[in-house]
This record gives structure tokens, C-alpha cells and sequence, in this order.
């Protein structure tokens, strides 16, 4: 930006949008812009969303989950299955997996994934906390709902391992890997092809439990 | 998202970044999420600068271009050549224009096209005071900066008409239209290539004026 047009004010708010992750000094330039054409009031509720939520909200003491109160509102509901724990990533696979409607257990956030290449070791993650609910006992099964990539596979065995150690009667399950629903045979990779016949289920089991 | 999880606050910032244009539901939720590991005081900053902006920015009186003070920087500079304006749809093309320190004269921001597709007549850019500013005199040449389409055409001829009745002495032109510069010819689109065959230049005042 030339110097003698860069307000500073202008500069500033660019600078800010453009710190925002995906959001080049272009797209920045945009939305302040665009900012710029609408109400006050808007663009003060638009700040004070932001500010606010950063502000007050919380982690879930049990599962890590986001939360406004110390329990997440899937660990304080008694409805859910309190003997299913599944452990996640994130609090974006939280939401994926509510959508599906399919789980009504409750949740257990890493808040990341071993990686060794990036420096990230077990003990950067929420795994203690999650040896420590299955220690307490009462967990009939801990489901791993983990990337099926190098870093969530090594995470698997990791928790596994950890896990073996006092699990006890829990069990430990994977999510299925397989064809997608919707894909075509001759466009699944050879290796989620092989696991998809190593692991072929039942007709009835796969054709009467469909959403 | 599924109603359980659905924190007030969250859902409540997700709307939020999901009004600004081109971001949908989903890249506000990576905003938002990105958004809750920052440190309060960013969160903070990031608010902070885009209500001042909003509410301390102002637009020049003279040239409608955004300023922090009444009048711009850009015309408040006694060493910029005041007998020129340059005609632009936007503050972003004062931006691209001032990038190209090819242009050393005042600016006037129309603040839109003249478009009856759209709704938008003559009377809903400023282009009174655009009149105004020629008709006070001292004006040599008037740059027409707009976009080469029809909406900028329309929005060309017009000022064109209701400059000539006050002009007088006052020169008006256009950007040239030609061969973007670094573009092969064969994918040059006809019109262009026509148009900068008709407007060819003299060799030496192409490649001695280059930037």
C-alpha cells in the first residue's frame, strides 16, 4: 500500500483481518472495506461476538469439549450414555460426529494428534485426563475417532498401548474404514479397497443400520 | 449443528463472521474455533481495530476517498498537481492506482457505476461533485479510471456528456486499452486486440515510459 494513502487506522484493521488463518492482505483489504459500508452498530455487534465468546467461554473440565459452563452440556446430559467414551481430535469432529446423529455417548477432546514431525508428543495432548476417566472405571467402550492418517494412526496405538494398561473389560474400537457412502468402486484407493474387503460385514448388519 | 451443542456464544460468533462476504458457515466456524486459542489480549486487538475504524474513519469532502481527517492526505498534499482528478469507482482502485506511482494528481471517488441493471442511477454516485469541482475551474484534464465494462462505459459516457457542457479547456481522457503487459497476443481477446491496434502507440513512447 502506498505510503501516503495507508491510514493508519485502515492499515491496522487490514493487518488484523490478514492475521486471521486462509485470509491474505487481499481478501483483509476486502472485508475492511466491507466493514466500512456497514452500520456502527453492526460492526460493534460483529466485535463484541468475538471478544465475548473468547472471553467467557470455557473447556469442559471432563472432556475438553468448548463449553459456557464447567460441564459441557453432552457430559451433564443424563440421557447420554455415560459407558461410551469417543475420542476426537477436535471441536469441529464433536460436531461432525453430532451431526451424523449416530452417537450418543460422550466425547473425549486430544486437542491435537501426536505428531513427531511437528514436535508434538503425547504429553501436548489431553491423554492423561482420558487414562484417568477410563481408570475411574465404568467404561464399557472407548471408540477412537481419529484421522486415518499417519499422525491419527500413531495416536491409535498410542492411546491403545496406554489404555491396555487399565482398561480392563473396556473395549476398544476404531471407526470403520471403507468405502465412502456415495463413491464409486473404481475410484476408492487400493488400500481403503483392501481394508474394505478384509473388513466386509454382514449384508443385513450394513443394510438395516443405515441413517 | 446439532442443537445440544450449540453454545450460544459460539453459534452467536459464527453468524457473525459468516455475514462478511465470500465466508460461509463453514470457513466462520475456523475463525471462530481459530479464534477461541488465541490469547484474550489478540481477540482483543482484532475487535479493537475494526470498530475504531468504523466509527473514526470519515471520507474526504473533497474526493470522497476514506480519510481520518476532512480532507485526505492525498489532497491535502501541496505537491500533488491539482489541475488533474482521476475518476474512480472505488477506494480499492485509489489503492491500485497510487501502487503504480504513474499518477501524481487528486482523485474522485464515484463511489459506485452508473448500472440500470442494478437500480443504480447517476444520481446515487457523486458525480454532482464531480461537476462542482470542474465547474470551480483550474481543472486541466480529467483521467476516466473505470472498469472496462459496460456498467463502466455507461458510467463513462455519462460524466463524459455532463462534463462537456462546463469543461471549457478542461482535457478529458481515459485509460488506454490495450495488450495487458506481460500477456502473449494470441490469447488476447479480439476487442482488445483490435482496440489496441487502432490505438498503437510510437515505439519510443511505450518503452521509454515504462514503470
Amino acid at each position: 500500500m502506498e505510503q501516503e494513502f495507508a491510514t493508519p487506522l485502515l492499515e491496522n484493521a487490514v493487518a488484523e483481518f490478514a492475521k486471521l488463518p486462509g485470509i491474505g492482505r487481499k481478501t483483509a483489504l476486502r472485508l475492511v472495506l466491507y466493514s466500512l459500508k456497514r452500520e456502527p452498530a453492526e460492526v460493534e455487534a460483529f466485535a463484541n461476538a468475538i471478544t465475548k465468546l473468547r472471553n467467557e467461554i470455557t473447556y469442559c473440565r471432563m472432556c475438553h469439549n468448548i463449553s459456557e459452563t464447567e460441564l459441557c452440556p453432552i457430559c451433564a446430559n443424563p440421557a447420554r450414555d455415560a459407558a461410551t467414551i469417543c475420542v476426537v481430535e477436535n471441536v469441529r469432529d464433536v460436531m461432525s460426529i453430532e451431526n451424523t446423529h449416530q452417537f450418543h455417548g460422550l466425547y473425549h477432546v486430544l486437542g491435537g494428534l501426536i505428531s513427531p514431525m511437528d514436535g508434538i508428543g503425547p504429553q501436548d495432548i489431553e491423554l492423561d485426563s482420558l487414562v484417568n476417566r477410563v481408570k475411574a472405571g465404568g467404561i464399557k467402550e472407548v471408540i477412537l475417532a481419529l484421522a486415518a492418517t499417519m499422525e491419527g494412526d500413531t495416536t491409535n496405538f498410542y492411546i491403545f498401548r496406554r489404555l491396555a494398561e487399565h482398561s480392563g473389560s473396556t473395549r476398544i474400537s476404531v471407526l470403520a474404514r471403507g468405502v465412502s457412502v456415495g463413491n464409486e468402486i473404481e475410484y476408492t484407493d487400493e488400500l481403503t479397497l483392501g481394508r474394505s474387503i478384509i473388513n466386509r460385514t454382514p449384508f443385513t448388519d450394513t443394510f438395516q443400520n443405515t441413517p
